[in-house]
C-alpha cells in the first residue's frame, strides 16, 4: 500500500465548530488527488455503569432532525490537544452529576474517515459516586439509567455511531477487553 | 422532551460530496439556535463472511492521514433516494469481487449527529458466492480476508466506526440479532 504527501491545502469554509478544507496529495505512484475534508476539533464520549445501570442521555439532535436521541454522555475537546481523559471526565460530571474511580480507555476510532477527520475516544468509567452536577450549557439533555439486564434494548434503539460502538463493546466485553 | 422546527436555512459551501448549511430551529418553548450542518448522501457498508472468513478492505484515507485503514467493503449512496441495499450489493461485487445469496439489515446510525446528517447502512451478507469483481474507481482497496476465530484481533484493530460497529455487533450477535 503506497504511501502519500500533502502539497497544498485551501480553506474553504470555516464555522464556529467545523471548518472545511480542500487538500491535495501525492501519491507515491505520482498521482495526485484532491479531498474535501471537514476539520473537527475531536469528540470524547463514556460509557459509565455502576454494576446495576448504565448513563444514557437523550437530547435533541437538530441536524439529523431527531428530536431526543439516545447517546453516551459525550463533548468536545475544547480546543486542539485538549487532555481527552479530562475531558471525558468533565463531561460525565457535567451531563449525569457522577464522578468514577475506575477510568479505562475503550475505543478511539474515526467518525467518518472518507471526508472528517474528526476522531472519538471512547471511555469505560466505573466505580461511580454522585457529583453535584455542573451547570451545562444545555439544558435540553434527559438522564436515562438503563438497567444493564437491558442492554441490548439499548443497542437496538441505539442510532448513534458512538453509542453503538460503546454499547456493543460492553456486550462483547464487560470490563474486560478483546 | 420539546420539539423544533426548521425555521431558516442557507447554504454556506457546496462540495463535489459534501455541502454545509447554516440551519436555524425554533424550539417548542420559543428558543432559537442555529447549527452547522454538514450535508452528506449517505452511505452503506457490509459485514460478509463465508462462515470461515469475513472481508475486509484496506485503503488509504488522506483525510485521517492513514495510508491503509481496515474497513468494511463501503460506497456512498450515489444519489438521494438510491436502494441503500442495492448500492451494498453492488458496492460488494466492486470491492471484493463477491455476491450473497443472504442479505439482513444489521444496524442504521448517524456516523456524528452533532454537525453531520449522514446516514450510514449496514448489512450482514452471508451465503457468498465468487463474482466478477466489476471494475472500481479506486484501485488502492486491497482485500483482507480474516479468519472469524480473529475477530477479536480485527476489533482491536480497526479505529473505523461502521467498521467497529459491523464487528462488534457480529461478535455479540453473530448471525443472529438483538
Amino acid at each position: 500500500m503506497a504511501g502519500f504527501e500533502r502539497i497544498g491545502s485551501e480553506q474553504a469554509w470555516s464555522g464556529r465548530i467545523a471548518s472545511v478544507r480542500v487538500d491535495r496529495f501525492r501519491h507515491e505512484d505520482g498521482e495526485e488527488v484532491s479531498r474535501e475534508i471537514v476539520s473537527h476539533p475531536g469528540a470524547v464520549a463514556v460509557l459509565a455503569h455502576d454494576g446495576e445501570r448504565l448513563y444514557l442521555v437523550s437530547q435533541p439532535r437538530e441536524p439529523v432532525d431527531e428530536s431526543a436521541l439516545l447517546e453516551l454522555p459525550a463533548g468536545k475537546l475544547d480546543e486542539e490537544g485538549e487532555d481527552a481523559l479530562a475531558t471525558a471526565m468533565r463531561e460525565l460530571a457535567e451531563e449525569i452529576g457522577k464522578g468514577a474511580r475506575s477510568w479505562r480507555h475503550m475505543k478511539t476510532f474515526y467518525s467518518s474517515a472518507g471526508f472528517s477527520d474528526e476522531e472519538i475516544h471512547v471511555y469505560l468509567a466505573t466505580d461511580l459516586y454522585d457529583e453535584r452536577a455542573e451547570t451545562d450549557e444545555n439544558e435540553r439533555i434527559e438522564v436515562q439509567a438503563v438497567p444493564l439486564d437491558r442492554l441490548d434494548e439499548a443497542i437496538a434503539a441505539s442510532r448513534d455511531a458512538k453509542t453503538l460502538i460503546g454499547l456493543l463493546w460492553f456486550r462483547a466485553y464487560g470490563d474486560g477487553g478483546p
